[in-house]
């Protein structure tokens, strides 16, 4: 199961914050980062770098914007050998903003693209790795975007960007174990520079075993997150990952005292995981938006209804 | 995805009782046993087939002895095709309280055994076949038990019993998709006058995933609870496998219906699900049995000092 070049993420701060505002307290985050740092874990995402030209930081929390002063302040004195990561979505980041990698404590900024934005996502990849730091092109929703431009997108990466990963992002939380297997081959073909990554979302319980799937078919970028926390379902479990990888770097004790020091709390308050609205629009490769829409109502748990809703929008 | 020799068997109550003596009340299972009807489920499973000489009526709910005349009264009036099984265990149940198919509303005998034990399994699943039942072997624990006596086991299970299908049942939830794929393939290749089957725990959320792996290798007969509901972390959800086989005689939404009436309320009382030191039992290829007392102690959320036991225990 050992493979010396698998590499693990954790998003938690980053894919979590989906669900509460980007609004983590920063005691929070110093304890995620630590217990992250301790596991021997490769990478740590700790949010979004939006431009606050286009999103106020009053209504926003701050792993929004993940200045780097904020960074260097929740990481301050915590001893680490873990990598820090940023994502930018295409078109909410003004690259003038991110410094040059010599001033800033970042080390990778992953591009969050749908393939229609490719040349998008490449040029802001290229001016980050330009800029010193490591960069990846996360390709979302591929669940919905199977057809040729696909191959199209991942060739022009492989031909036109200096990116070092290129993740398969389950956003829909809807591929099977297959698709996920033709998928990685389909990328590990066209991609003779690069690496490969996955980042499952658990709609249907499949985040893990799609990322083993993955890791099976040499993917060597994995995500994960603290208990599975993320938007809708959420994501990959990071314990369950380290589990599996049996890797020597890797000690699991500190991701499982932090799970019941700060996550078992968290999950009284804020909500992830196997909910049935989630799974139905998982199982539909549908944009998770409805689900979500119809848990913040009354009729939350209203599963038949909302499953006919969304098979007769399906129809229309 | 669709394929006709495919057979799914339901085993909420059957399962389920483990978490709660076996004491569903008769409307919840005239509920689970009317919506797996309307779903178009193969079989459904309503508990053990124990001998009150061995356990106390006065100790366990009804679905612990499933007398004949208590299945006839729960099913009445409901409009059906689904076949009812229930389960025995080896050296639980007297072959002599077992009356011919002809007088009885059962329709399938499983019968639940560890590959030392397989005998006596093969004694009592021929008896239950003689007397006109369709009956099955479910080897347990079969992550703890990959030896050569595992090939003895279904050796000779082909070539001494009347069993329709032979079960691979991940009791720990320890199995990964490798594993599943090696062990199909490996009764595949012995049995060739009879099915395979799969029972997954969901411990590690891979009972759903193992399912698929299993489906995919060409094992025919699966098994489902509601909602996942089932012994520590339970089983594959009926729901997701439902939507993963596409399968045009099922309909999914009266299983949508029944966890949004019975089950979210009963989640409120009785605990399954993905908690960690099922996790945590799971990745170890351990019985449950610790997670499942710690879950009823105070140190419920002491997931660290949990694992740090489990992996100390196994140095002695």
């Amino acid at each position: 199961m050992y493979r010396e070049q698998i590499k693990v993420l954790d998003c938690t701060i980053r894919d979590g914050g989906l669900i509460n505002n980007h609004d983590f307290d920063e005691h929070f985050v110093r304890s995620v980062y630590k217990a992250i740092s301790e596991a021997g874990v490769d990478y740590v995402e700790l949010g979004y770098r939006n431009s606050k030209k286009l999103f106020s930081s009053k209504e926003y929390g701050l792993w929004k914007f993940c200045d780097d002063d904020v960074i260097k302040r929740i990481t301050h004195g915590i001893q680490s050998n873990t990598k820090i990561s940023v994502m930018v979505d295409v078109g909410r980041v003004e690259v003038e903003e991110v410094m040059p990698k010599a001033e800033s404590p970042i080390d990778m900024i992953r591009v969050a693209t749908y393939v229609k934005d490719i040349d998008k996502a490449i040029f802001l990849a290229n001016d980050f790795h330009q800029k010193g730091y490591e960069a990846t092109i996360n390709i979302m929703a591929i669940s919905k975007d199977q057809g040729p431009e696909l191959d199209e997108a991942v060739q022009q990466i492989e031909e036109e960007s200096h990116v070092k990963v290129v993740y398969i992002v389950d956003s829909f939380g809807a591929l099977y174990q297959e698709p996920v297997e033709s998928l990685v081959k389909r990328f590990k073909a066209i991609l003779k520079t690069k690496e490969v990554g996955f980042h499952g979302h658990n709609h249907q319980q499949l985040a893990f075993s799609n990322t083993i799937e993955a890791i099976i078919h040499n993917a060597n970028y994995l995500d994960g997150t603290v208990y599975g926390i993320g938007r809708a379902a959420g994501n990959c479990p990071l314990e369950l990952l380290m589990g599996f990888l049996k890797n020597p770097k890797f000690d699991i004790r500190p991701i499982l005292d932090l799970i019941s020091k700060e996550f078992i709390p968290l999950r009284e308050k804020i909500e992830w995981g196997y909910i049935i609205p989630y799974a139905i629009a998982g199982m539909l490769n549908e944009h998770p938006r409805a689900a979500m829409a119809l848990r913040k109502s009354e009729k939350k748990e209203n599963y038949k209804e909302f499953y006919e809703s969304l098979v007769s929008t399906g129809l229309e």
